[in-house]
């Protein structure tokens, strides 16, 4: 039974030789358990040391090292879990983290509360892929942000978020925005007759997070934006615990992880496997062929495994977004199939004939492909 | 007075020419403000979106773009100051974080509650480098890291730490392992006849830090270690408002954000005025010559902004760790001067004649070298 006192993860090592690869390994081990020379760890608590399963040939100068991890080092706190996966070997050039086991995830983590299927069941939408936009940008009253929330509802979206960027700012506090927006996407339901859920951004101080989801939540708020790297990742576990509303979850400043080839956090197993592990029922990513520059491959690989089989973890939904356009539904529709979010943000603002205008072509788009 | 309404921050691009830089130091303005295209940005607050200042050749593909921001895009929350300054930006390769306006840091962020005076009065030293240890490793009782804890602080040493990698685990609970080290250390004060610090790790889920601090408080300890990028760093801004006891801030996942010369955020920024705002006490840095990869020079501006002059922020102990061995203590303190904390772990471990001993000869040296 000595598996169950482990799990494993996988790192992509940059190195000149296989036995380079290895010394690098070595160092992974020792520097992510218990960050001493191996020699003076007392002879009882060897086994806290980390060990090399394996180390695997991929391409020119690059090696794949799966290393075992006693579960003992991380406990039973999601923080510390980032720690042992990626704490001082993010320090170090040439590792990148890959990938760990799901099963241990499944163990230590709670996944979404609500997931595609729970959000599914609020909008009453089977058999096809959901919109959001966002409301924006910061500068604007409660009253104007309020009077776009009510076209973008009035044309039927199915969520509006606000846009990661309005905290709590004297233009347009939390509180005061969120009565607004609320009331006014409830008006905009009357109109449409068809549900849209309203998303804030609850992103603040790490301890006051939580506070202000319980706030959006008794303001009638249907889900909240967190970005989960502003305000520490473990949050996600903590609204995923509370479990009043979803939870999207946002990539603000997360990108020095994910950008690089040799180094940081591969982003199909951040965002979409650990982001949905510790509670995200939405994982925004930064699309291809927009302003970002994640290549198709890459985005196609986060949206599975946010949807991929995990125990008895939800899949998340994904949300591509940053830069699709109106008339590029259509194309990522077929690419990433029903079980995706669309996220249309700036596209929608620029339609000649106004937001509602904008969000009944969206919606429209999107109800022919599900049928 | 226009000015005091607007701060600045500066990046470097890596673009082909100074048109294309100019392209990015756009999207830049656009991306960390309004986040839409600015031709359908309401007329009325246009003043919204952050402007370019200036642009600056540096070398070869490399710019310099001074942004100003509207301060109204921050409002008075820390977080959102680091979306606004490398949210989205994070996601782009190319450009990195290098400086924001000390005058503005030091208008929001509140800075150290002790720092580098504060400290030195705990202590009564002055006029010398201090010393610190890590106790380690994970996977020892709190009755063995409480012998360690009696050994290094009967050797005089001046601030103990713990691993950061030291959370709740099983083997040493956090409640434990303080009440035990905080009582060996002080039996260890009466045989040393000198002070020494405890700084237990606090690091948890965002919202459960700053009760970790108070516990960590209430149960004697003298000082606490946090990882800022595992709790989000407007901990830091938190725990300085409570004030009882300095804090030491710990680099772990924060590499990736560090390690790369065209994307991240400089690390003198970073670690030495940044997480110096928010509110550390002591900066670790993973210092030059050891295990970790960061240049000399690189490591003195760190060195050096934790101390430069910031309005009326108090300067930061900077605490190079990471690999310093015993034998080049003189090295480095030629190297960075008295104002400095030298972190010494594994070094101390291997001393043949134990930890008692290596603690006092590593006194011994910081104590001539002040004379």
């Amino acid at each position: 039974m000595e598996h169950l006192n482990y799990f494993s993860a996988d790192y992509q090592i940059t190195a000149d030789s296989k036995i380079e690869a290895e010394t690098i390994a070595r160092n992974i081990c020792i520097e992510q358990s218990v960050e001493m020379p191996p020699e003076v760890v007392p002879i009882h608590i060897q086994s806290s040391i980390a060990a090399i399963e394996s180390i695997e040939f991929i391409s020119e100068k690059r090696w794949r090292a799966r290393i075992r991890f006693p579960k003992i080092l991380v406990g039973s706190e999601p923080t510390q879990l980032l720690n042992v996966l990626y704490g001082n070997s993010s320090l170090q050039p040439g590792i990148k983290l890959l990938d760990a086991e799901g099963a241990y995830l499944n163990e230590l983590l709670p996944g979404p509360s609500f997931g595609i299927p729970g959000i599914r069941k609020l909008l009453n939408i089977q058999g096809r892929a959901l919109s959001c936009t966002a409301l924006k940008p910061i500068g604007l009253t409660p009253g104007e942000l309020a009077e776009r929330a009510y076209k973008f509802s009035s044309g039927g979206i199915d969520i509006i978020k606000d846009d990661h960027g309005l905290a709590n700012q004297t233009t347009a506090d939390f509180r005061s925005r969120v009565i607004s927006c609320v009331r006014a996407v409830r008006k905009g339901e009357q109109k449409s007759g068809k549900r849209t859920l309203y998303f804030p951004n609850i992103t603040t101080s790490p301890s006051q997070t939580v506070k202000r989801y319980e706030e959006a939540v008794s303001l009638g708020a249907d889900g909240v934006l967190v970005s989960p790297q502003l305000t520490g990742p473990e949050t996600l576990c903590e609204l995923s615990a509370i479990g009043s509303v979803p939870v999207m979850a946002h990539p603000a400043f997360s990108g020095s992880f994910l950008i690089h080839d040799a180094q940081g956090i591969a982003a199909p197993f951040y965002l979409g496997k650990l982001w949905r592990a510790f509670g995200a029922d939405c994982v925004i990513y930064p699309n291809t062929r927009g302003r970002f520059t994640f290549g198709l491959d890459l985005c196609k690989e986060i949206n599975r495994q946010c949807r991929a089989e995990m125990g008895d973890i939800h899949p998340s939904f994904p949300t591509p977004g940053g830069g699709i356009n109106r008339e590029s539904v259509s194309v990522w529709l077929n690419e990433y199939g029903k079980d995706t979010i669309l996220l249309v943000g700036g596209s929608l603002y620029q339609h000649p004939d106004g937001l509602e205008r904008a969000a009944q072509e969206f919606q429209h788009i999107l109800e022919s492909h599900g049928q």
